[in-house]
């Protein structure tokens, strides 16, 4: 199967997959059959050979998956094999929580910048990543090849600075802006939206609507 | 159509309807056809009409959507038509960024209290919002009628936090950490995960899948 035309569905579990991969090797579980494995995850085991057959299976009769193998295998499936450089553009106490998050560089995701335009933050740095004023982003990205962006900034500035992410050659968009970018953003750089008062609403509908009726929200990201 | 039944994906796009619709109001735009509302949210018309029609409709042939009715029903849809009184549990930057986004307040989700372990933190405020020492949870939780719980804290601890606030009466959990809550929290509570990692992951696969053959990836949340 082209991986071209795996569904949006099983990419939302893949991530999903990979941390409870994760967890299991943390564990010392050396392999896992997919009737556990759906257990632990709350996935019909069909499900999960669906899944993981779109890329080939990893699975083995009788035996199970090996859980390390399985869990390299969807890294790379996953694009976390090989780092990708991030800055961080919007030094709020948004900006600053995900730059002081050392998991995502466990998962290949390495801050190399933070970006403001206020002046008192310039020169500061965050778990060792300098704050830099916002006139040093076009040369910094260009300098240090910087393939992803992360947008916390307000909605009103998001447009310009993605347009400017654009013309110096990121690749791909980490937005928290409460707006969409697509009329900006051309098709080939990717974006990847964040927005925190929608999946707050999705909870709301939950609360009014499935509470005591229907299973937890669960995970609508 | 019974609610209950209504797919993930029309809840998933509720909050898009509701975001583009309220941008229409400031851009006072007072009734639209589905077919502008679709050329504005890069959805098919045909797609909203069902989304719609999951809920009765909302249109009128000919006259096409009334923008402010609209954006009111779905509002009650969303369950927005009422304060959530919610909490921050974690006061580090993560939590201080939600506690500072006025966006929410308007949504009718009112941050009415933070809490944390860190006594440095203890008596401050952000936003006008005091920080609480994590003793005081279970008594604040119960006389302030608190409908909502945000965790903001590390993993480890939040399986025991989740089990706390359940206990003293918690409704829903918008959960940050980066676990699932499933095995300690009962299907009558609503959990609502935002797993910042696995949408960093989403867009990695993005990068290295689709770029440059495919439109972005888009809003998977």
């Amino acid at each position: 199967m082209d991986e071209k035309d795996i569904s949006r569905a099983v990419i939302r579990r893949l991530p999903r997959y990979y941390r409870y991969l994760g967890e299991l090797i943390e564990d010392g579980v050396e392999r896992i059959s997919s009737n556990e494995l759906s257990a632990r995850m709350h996935v019909t085991a069909s499900q999960i050979r669906q899944d993981l057959n779109n890329f080939g299976g990893f699975g083995q009769q009788g035996y199970g998956y090996n859980v390390k193998y399985l869990h390299m295998e969807i890294a790379k499936i996953l694009g976390l094999d090989r780092t990708h450089k991030m800055i961080i553009v919007g030094a709020g106490n948004l900006g600053q929580a995900l730059a002081n998050y050392v998991q995502f560089e466990k998962q290949s995701f390495k801050v190399i910048g933070l970006f403001d335009v206020n002046p008192v933050l310039k020169g500061l740095s965050v778990r060792g990543i300098e704050i830099r004023m916002i006139d040093q982003l076009e040369s910094f990205v260009r300098e240090n090849d910087v393939e992803i962006a992360t947008l916390t900034l307000p909605k009103s500035k998001a447009m310009e600075m993605a347009d400017r992410l654009v013309k110096c050659g990121i690749k791909a968009i980490w937005n928290f802006a409460h707006t969409d970018l697509d009329l900006t953003v051309p098709s080939s750089v990717i974006v990847e939206n964040v927005h925190l008062s929608e999946s707050l609403m999705r909870l709301s509908y939950n609360l009014s609507h499935y509470q005591k009726e229907h299973p937890q929200g669960g995970n609508t990201q």
